[in-house]
């Protein structure tokens, strides 16, 4: 019952936007009753938190490539393709954290999430001697996706594998050299 | 006129959000005539887009520093100081730009300007050789600044200076070395 709701959820916002999301509208595409998605969710807001709480208990890992320079060449191209799907969640998502201060949290969650476990592809990197102990994995991942969501996101503009992977070697290069 | 106007929408954009604005507070705020600005402007987001416009045509040039890692530290400090302000203009008219697509254009003009206008001080350093000829200067900057973006209004995380100062120094890092 809650796959169906969140897929419906995740539908609906990523067909018509934030301002088309409503508990009759969820109700509807889900076919589950108005009554139980308002007892269990209570608003949006709330439905679109739980949207992303699954997100996050989902069993992604860090790709193991084999080389740091690998691995965020693979994280980039995996978040870009989120950015450039059509229509992307991700990007309903994200605008919709901007009218939502509960959905931004979860948002803000999943990313931490996604952070701590690329932790070990950056200790892999560490014990590899590509890049120098004490690497901040953060600092790396913000570094080699965050263009992209600049890139895409805020200045809408295109954006090829090949640009998602140079922003990677770049982060890599920032931080091999730093 | 138009200065006291746009200095009203600013005012209640950065105090209160974008679901404040509405042309009667702006008149209020700005002491000019409801139907002056509904004549003149219309519409809440284009007064948003005259906004951005207006800050479009200030006198901003590139900092001048004497080394690229320079010239991209002032500019990163200078973003980081906007998205950190409380209340940030900066932020407001980002959140604005997910509800209002005219809002979205004039802010992506109001960037791919300030572009620009940093291509001189990219072609400064591929003269003094701190960068190969042919690095492209809008994705310099958006892999100098993007960052500080993605940690600061998607992540919602403060910001500091020093960090501000090392996605700079990244950045260069990876086009010196690309």
């Amino acid at each position: 019952m809650r796959a169906d709701v969140l897929a419906a959820v995740n539908a609906l916002l990523t067909e018509d936007g934030y301002d088309a999301l409503s508990i009759e509208a969820v109700a509807d595409r889900s076919g589950v009753h108005r009554t139980t998605v308002y007892r269990r969710w209570g608003s949006v807001p709330m439905l679109l938190v739980d949207l992303l709480d699954l997100g996050a208990e989902d069993d992604w890992r860090a790709p193991d490539t084999g080389s740091l320079e690998g691995d965020l060449i693979a994280v980039n191209r995996e978040v870009r393709d989120a950015l450039s799907a059509d229509p992307s969640p991700t990007l309903a998502v994200i605008a919709a954290s901007f009218r939502s201060p509960e959905a931004a949290q979860a948002l803000r969650r999943f990313w931490a999430d996604r952070y701590e476990r690329c932790a070990v592809a950056v200790q892999r990197a560490v014990d590899r001697g590509e890049v120098p102990a004490g690497t901040d994995p953060d600092r790396l991942l913000i570094a080699a996706t965050g263009p992209l969501y600049h890139h895409r996101v805020l200045l809408g503009r295109a954006l090829t594998r090949d640009e998602a992977d140079a922003y990677a070697r770049a982060a890599l290069a920032g931080a091999a050299g730093a």
